[in-house]
């Protein structure tokens, strides 16, 4: 086994540690200031609003060995406010969820390697049973994600309705889609990564084959999202990146991808985006640039939120 | 015991029941259209960005008794992707939580009386151990919540740092400081209420005074918000409306607001929202009309969603 | 459809509604008293204990669609007792899982029809997102179960392994292993049948096989449990009767042998006891009675508990 | 600060390291062999059967900050079992609990220090997210825990309703227990402290009194269980051994008893057993010896079991 092609290189290029701070736990967000989130709502021209996010319930896309779907609990129901009026009720409810279940943010504490976490924090010292207590999805919340958001299309690039299952996008992919799309990319954008690959569940209902093989983008996408200064990256798939247990197993730094983005970079991953609809309209009207709202949950010293990203155009 | 005044008078006024046909199940949202959204983008000027959800742990609002504050599990910390190279690792997590548990969306379903949640849904057809099988959350997360939001900063109104805990807030107020303030309110906005009352958590850090008697809107607000074609209706208390448990007991409809909101007028209602930060910009700009993003997760049957708010000025 | 033969006329005979009084919650746990107790200790000769439980981890039984396997979470690890010394420490952990998770007791709120359970409790008023108001495990918990087991080795009277999938044991069957094992029943025994069918789960792994199809009592055992004076009926397949998804549609009274036990007869239904190490010990010294103790946990108003059974020799 | 008296030597002599081999998980309990459950059987005369736990619910003896009471969540209630037979139905939930909640065991893995747990394992190999991968409560409950019990009256001989809540018990206290009551010990038995303390939860119904500072046996109680060869030791409050936040506090080894039960000796400990019925009976008769089935779930790798146990006499 060896690292992915030019690893090393590429995490030293990205490494944003220290950029903003030495106590920065917001990582890549940092790019996202006012004059982004301004042209976000100039973006917004027809009012026409989107939901990317998958529902939250028992026939979600897990398969629940490992990260299972939420379970809900009704608490209340029919309970009355004031014990002497019995028809005046009301109902509670309590979810138990992973979150990472569906739709969702990875903190930058969610992955690591060589003992050290995104700015250079020691691994040993910010994760335990408690969670994690640096670099949490709380940062990333407060305030939440927002920002000018494009989608990038590849499928559609590639002229098909799903990417094949095994297709790594790569840097030139990306910079194809940027020109076909006649987009502009901007520091602090959040870039919206559409393989097809969502619609394994959507559509075909094949949890085993959405959480397996499916393709996303390669390690050297990282150093694209750094040159371009992004300030997030999601996909339509499950991994973001491309994915495979074979792929896993044989090399020295499985999913490189995200290790370079949440580690190196501190750029937090958008996973199980569901941008067909989204993208129906940006092919209709040409349009592949919006307004971007999807703010975390703010869970203390969690490595992760599930989100209900809106597209405003 | 008896109503609150003109309490069936003002709930055959505000009925909104089959005015969005009778499967709608997304009630004064359907106020939100292109234009409204695209209103909303247009208050951005600043670009300043405020998040105004309370922190998800086990130090939030909650006494325990009923409801109770998140709990955070580890499930993974320091696990390897591939066994076979220990140094890169990943960490998940599952919360359990009430969906009620700190700031938040009720849905629809969340109260009734008589038998019937909005738009005549029968609750016995609707409310079970499986949750809420019509008017769940998952019906305003798809397009999630997004509009024009206007804050009334009764507080500031009335020149104290909070609200006495008893003080109901009357549609007067609510007309005072629209015009204290010079907003003007459209069809679609979401109208956020600024109290103080969360400061007994916030700053004081007692549970009990924040969950106890508060300062919130009257019954009659109800009616104002329905002249106004109001798409929701925020606060920064627990209960939106005045409350306290001797309210509760001397009345045959408590919660009366809640009632009118949430069952005749089918009006979301978003509680624990903290506003002071946005409040203090407001106040210094003068600007009380902003964009805000505040998406509900579509959590299926669910009566409520934990949120956080984004307000972009 | 129609009904299992004889189901109204046998259920008349067992129906002991009354037979302990109005109030009586514990069914024909009331068969046992001090007599039966002191028989069980009278069994005791080679102090050879069994445990008769299964494991409850990810690993159980259970498929996931709607019970689970339990999930265990540390919630302390290497923490401090006192935070000035930090290497006296302790762990903690949460469970989170369902009463049915694998080796179980069902309380008598379990199953009902025709809207009543045990001792004529209107289920109405005795079922709702509280639990069971009345009939719950906790009335099986005080005390707990324990009295003279008595083992029928059904398998091994019909020299198999393991009896098909679909064979349904017969009251002559049951009689028949009473015979060649030369057992002698009482008033407050505890019957365990042992059909093989755990094997399709603690050995073969094979969680889809012991969910379906299984071999089990048939409906006209529950008359033979009544006419014997049983306390509580056990096996070790996951559904003490004899069961098929066809079976289940097939019929207007699906699990007949559990609605008659545990609502008519007030008799609590132990399962998936994995009795291979106790048949396997029984059939070496020629002796299948012994003392049980089996005590549910005191989960208040709950319609099951976990238990590890104890037999002791 | 210093170490209680003598507690490296008595760490040292108590120390049951190797004893039954370098990979025993099972510790004191290997004293239970056939012998001391033929004598447990043989104190059988009475028939009187006592439960000896708490019950598991939202009312139970946990304050809610760390440890927290059980949340039973139905799952199904009038759920038909044939979709096509709406009456005949069944009810399922599911349990969210600490496994310390109320009446209990620890397993050997609960509590350590330097480092290093029960028979040498080291700290950081066996616990994890994943819980205690050695030591865990299953290897106390295959066979499960059931023996010859002995209660021992500490209130009754100081003849008071309760200790004292800050009265260290003795090994004085105990040999005058065993004296006054005319009992023999014997290797393998498992010994039931009263306190009394129990009440201040059964009887008071006071939380944080129960929690507080309590009676319970010195840490040099530790060497009287392993002169008597016991294979576990039991009390009827929450900590066994006397607590309160001072004595945590100044000292190096907090929690001496469970430090040298646990750890050093491995033998398991029993918390908030219920005596009080139990032990009334016994001074009615003179006769505080008894069977005791107090079988802890196979949780795997759990650092404890609630348990519900069973006395017999």
């Amino acid at each position: 086994m060896a690292k992915p092609v030019n690893f090393d290189k590429i995490a030293e290029k990205v490494r944003n540690w220290g950029r903003w701070g030495d106590e920065d736990q917001r990582g890549a967000l940092n790019h996202i200031g006012p004059e982004i989130l301004k042209k976000a709502a100039a973006e917004v021209q027809t009012g026409k609003l989107f939901s990317l996010g998958l529902n939250f319930d028992k026939d979600g896309p897990q398969l629940g060995a490992g990260r299972f779907n939420p379970k809900l609990y009704p608490t209340d129901l029919f309970t009355p406010l004031n014990p002497n009026v019995p028809g005046v009720v009301y109902s509670d409810d309590v979810i138990h969820m992973p979150l990472q279940a569906a739709t969702q943010w990875d903190a930058l504490a969610h992955v690591h390697y060589d003992g050290v976490l995104y700015n250079n924090c020691k691994a040993c010292d910010t994760l335990s049973v408690k969670g994690a207590s640096r670099l949490g999805v709380e940062h990333l919340a407060s305030p939440g994600i927002m920002s000018r958001g494009v989608l990038l299309d590849i499928a559609r690039l590639k002229k098909v309705e799903r990417l094949d299952s095994t297709y790594a996008i790569t840097p030139d992919d990306l910079n194809a889609a940027v020109e076909a799309q006649g987009v502009t990319l901007m520091a602090g954008d959040i870039v919206l990564i559409r393989t097809g690959h969502i619609q394994t569940f959507t559509i075909d209902k094949d949890r085993v084959a959405f959480g397996g093989t499916q393709p996303g983008v390669n390690h050297h996408c990282a150093e694209w999202c750094y040159d371009h200064s992004l300030a997030a990256f999601c996909a339509d798939n499950l991994a973001v990146e491309v994915f495979s247990v074979e792929a896993i197993m044989g090399t020295d730094i499985p999913l490189a991808f995200h290790m370079l983005a949440l580690r190196d970079m501190g750029m937090p991953l958008g996973e199980m985006f569901n941008l067909d609809a989204l993208a129906a309209d940006c092919a209709a009207d040409g349009r592949y640039s919006f307004m971007l709202a999807a703010p975390p949950l703010a869970f203390t010293n969690a490595v992760g939120s599930p989100v209900n990203p809106l597209a405003l155009k």
